[in-house]
């Protein structure tokens, strides 16, 4: 295991101290937690926005805490769930009187915690609402799909709202809206390893690469010999399309790179990804290539598509100021 | 070679194709080049910046064209030069009365071809300045010491004083400002495959890192055994304070990946950094943590350090928005 860390075992504590310390303006760590919270937060009547899940998928989730986005970003160890009691202190930090919107990625645990956090909160007399994002077509069975990069939007759309002054009602249908029209799709072509378990969690041969992977790593729908980047942007796309009917749609895209993959390589698998959708008469209304979700050092990428329709490109085109997303 | 990539020899052109069908409204690329331009330049008197070099460096140089940095970015072969016809396009497409500046990173191939593509331009009435980047303090004579990640901070005060207004000679004064209080050093754990040549181009044992590697994968200072970040931390800083004196300065720090580095590892440096630098009384005004400079997918990071006076603050107080550098 090759990695610029200390202690393995305090890695996500070491994290968000150098990112709190990195953007000391913009930014604060609540004492004693590993939530990373807007400094301007809470903000009087404006519905405070919480996410978070395990560490590892950086810049995910600090990285999108900010104005137009997040209020407070929860990180768990590594590929964990945060604990219900740091998640319960994300959210007593950013409630305004309006109440409190949670996005959870569909994992057991997160869900499982935040749904504690919630009652701990609701306890205190604060509301509280959340979406549970299931993006990954990869599962065939909808209610196990997991959370990926279509997360972004999700989270997006629901500080978006929440920043016109939205109420937790219409926060919620905004986010809701978004996780029932977004997809996504991943593949690998080499592992990650977590820094407490020092060796890889699966493995690839070097001629071999994996489509539907998890950004945990876990299994794909199918194991092959790597494929040229077209044929890779091809597969990814038949497949979010086979998922759902995106034709004659205005969409958000998301070309996602999962940890270690070249900025250069998702700008070669986004020049075929776009000739792809204009061939279905999809219209692309905005494109985001970088790394948004990612597994620690994978190298490997997925795709997203989210149909739009004019409350979601209305939110989607609010201002947005955090460390990830711009714009 | 794992890549997702189609023609090893067509990577570039691909990518910039991707980058400019990313982000259609704000860039475009220059038929029949791989230069990457801000839409709205050339801006009448405003000073035209260019920049660029090898490819394999993303997001540098395109992902810095934008209001407040670059208007143009010359994309050559992976870490080749560009040549002088692609510089000498960028340059007319971007001048709009006021001259065009060049920032140039110092290696001999980009500095012979930047000066040849001013002298096309000069020849047909274009006035042309640049400044020379050479922030790499593991390379012991001045003259040889290479471009890396202060590159961007050179980017960023040049482009906002010509946002500003300012004249070519301004823009180059502040530019030259910038790059002679620079100071840079990097460590990689991994070495990059350049996708042409299907190997990497060196090797680091399992237990190995190197101090002072170039971007290019260059030899550095030394070779030795993995360190904890802390000990990394300390002595990357140690080199840059031996070179310059930054005590009771105001700085900006630039703590950057080299293209596989976890953002969560960076953030681990980062947080020793600001511990040293505080101990060292060396006050930080702005932070940036991610990844500005790769070389590929190699893993590593650098840590860049300005010295700021009240010029340069306001400078990098100047709003920026680009795809890699905001705020």
């Amino acid at each position: 295991m090759k990695k610029i860390i200390n202690d393995p075992n305090a890695v996500v504590q070491e994290m968000a101290e150098g990112l709190a310390a990195a953007y000391p303006d913009d930014l604060e760590q609540l004492p004693g937690t590993t939530v990373i919270k807007r400094r301007t937060a809470p903000e009087s009547n404006k519905v405070g926005i919480v996410s978070g899940g395990g560490s590892g998928h950086e810049p995910a989730h600090a990285g999108y805490v900010g104005k137009g986005m997040l209020d407070a970003a929860v990180a768990g160890e590594v590929f964990t769930s945060p604990t219900p009691d740091q998640i319960f202190e994300a959210i007593k930090a950013v409630d305004g009187g309006a109440g409190v919107f949670m996005v959870v990625k569909n994992y057991t645990g997160d869900v499982l915690n935040f749904d504690m956090a919630a009652e701990l909160a609701e306890a205190e007399n604060i509301k509280v609402a959340k979406v549970v994002v299931n993006d990954d077509v990869a599962v065939d069975d909808v209610a196990s799909r997991r959370g990926i990069a279509g997360t972004i939007l999700v989270h997006k759309m629901a500080g978006a709202k929440a920043e016109q002054g939205g109420s937790l009602e219409e926060v919620k249908a905004a986010a809701d809206k978004a996780a029932e029209n977004v997809r996504s799709v991943g593949m690998a072509l080499t592992p990650c390893t977590v820094p407490a378990a020092g060796t890889p969690s699966f493995t690839l041969a070097e001629n071999e690469m994996e489509i539907g992977i998890g950004i945990h790593g876990e299994p794909g729908i199918e194991r092959k010999e790597i494929a040229p980047a077209d044929d890779i942007a091809q597969e990814l796309t038949d497949k979010l399309l086979a998922d759902y009917d995106f034709s004659g749609s205005d969409t958000a895209v998301i070309v996602n790179g999962l940890g270690s993959t070249p900025e250069m390589e998702l700008y070669i698998m986004n020049n075929k990804v776009q000739a792809i959708l204009a061939n279905n008469e999809i219209n692309v209304y905005k494109t985001l290539v970088g790394e948004y979700m990612t597994s620690l050092e994978m190298t490997g990428c997925s795709l997203t598509l989210l149909q739009l329709d004019d409350e979601l490109k209305q939110l989607l085109d609010e201002p947005a100021n955090t460390l990830a997303f711009n714009g």
